[in-house]
């Protein structure tokens, strides 16, 4: 599946008295980049929610910050699929200083659930969607 | 209407890379506040929700920053109302370094109105509840 | 002097449990507006902080929120200034939803001070920027 | 070492629109919760980089989210050190619904490194600190 790149730029909000992007802000940046990499894979939190009562949550996050990125820097935020299954995606992402190809700031991979609105309990994709992910046609 | 205080201790995640507490952080303080005084006069937002399919929004505020805050600070955030009606409050608020009367940080004027959780309209709130705020008894 | 345009997506970091774009979150939406509003006129805020020692912060703001933003709204976030003297900047601001004139989600007078970085006292915007900002010519 | 613990108040500004805690939120409680940790054991952001030009920044961070968290809640953030060399604090954290022992709401192991506050390079703590820190006396 493709790549979603996402340009960011670091605004005063995302910084830290430490001069430097703040740790969380990291996170947030890695979670724009997951919902454009669903909302152009026709994903949509809202509408997943309303019509099949399911949220995605992240259920698990591993992340290497190498580099500090800087207030006004542009980066380029990426989101792709490493595994997918019915009721998990779990997701390669990295973010770099300069879209392009800058220098490496963050690596993270992220395990997104599928889980019911209601109960929190896991939860599987419409077979549709599922389908649609993994570029199904006929057996759809 | 007594002056609720709250101490709030100023994390990196505050700040911003100017080297002072970024400024949407000031709302968030203050938000804080308002909250607690709304519990400790028996206002729980989950519960206003529940019950009543009301919601608090905050529909302006005017904020003035006098001095910045910095990183590891402790500050006194007040709430006070000074206005109630059963659609609106209106607190005064302000933020202090060194709880007991330090510093002046930042001071505001913030309107919180009564909304249905459904349409956004304005709703007024239980007659109980309002009752009860305006330290009512049997007259309500 | 023109009207800077920002298009802000709403993500889940910017919402609240009652379902709308929390209050906070709208005063990062207007700071990301004016640092493009003075990136766009040549000021920014590293360069103004490292050769004149100056930061640009918030002195003042007042916002009224008329209607709820939701999560995976396109905003149309803009700023312009409404006046300037060598130590103050006084932006309008809006928020719309849907750019090219959506429902006006919110609106804002902001009061940008110029500051020594170390004192924090009121400073002078440094003259030659000040005449570049009022489309200064000859007499500069 | 010991376990510091930090309760934590849930408000409006942590949530997100899935009506639970944002992700990210849970990454500012845990930051919280170390700066504690390394505030009880005398070590002070500001001070560390005035008088030794040394940040200390998280380097990696693994979490895992079990159960949501939501709005009021009370949680109890705790922070401990699994590890510690003279370059690295490596952390074990947990978040737990209701100081005292609730519901596991999410877990991490997080590593801070010793940074240089110019270069970003890594830098020794302080030897004194380094052997107070483990308790140190003579042989440190």
């Amino acid at each position: 599946m493709r790549v979603q790149i996402l340009p960011v730029r670091v605004y005063l909000e995302d910084t830290d008295a430490q001069g430097v992007v703040y740790n969380a802000s990291y996170l947030r940046f890695f979670e724009r980049a997951r919902t454009e990499w669903l909302r152009s894979n026709g994903i949509d939190h809202n509408a997943l929610r309303e019509t099949a009562n399911i949220l995605l949550v992240l259920s698990r996050i591993e992340a290497r910050f190498k580099l500090p990125a800087r207030l006004d820097d542009m980066l380029e935020v990426t989101a792709e699929v490493a595994e997918l299954s019915a009721v998990r995606f779990v997701f390669k992402q990295a973010i770099r200083r300069e879209p392009g190809g800058g220098a490496l700031i963050c690596q993270a991979q992220a395990e997104v659930a599928c889980v019911d609105a209601r109960t929190g309990r896991p939860r599987r994709l419409p077979a549709q969607l599922f389908s649609d992910l993994n570029g199904g046609g006929v057996e759809g």
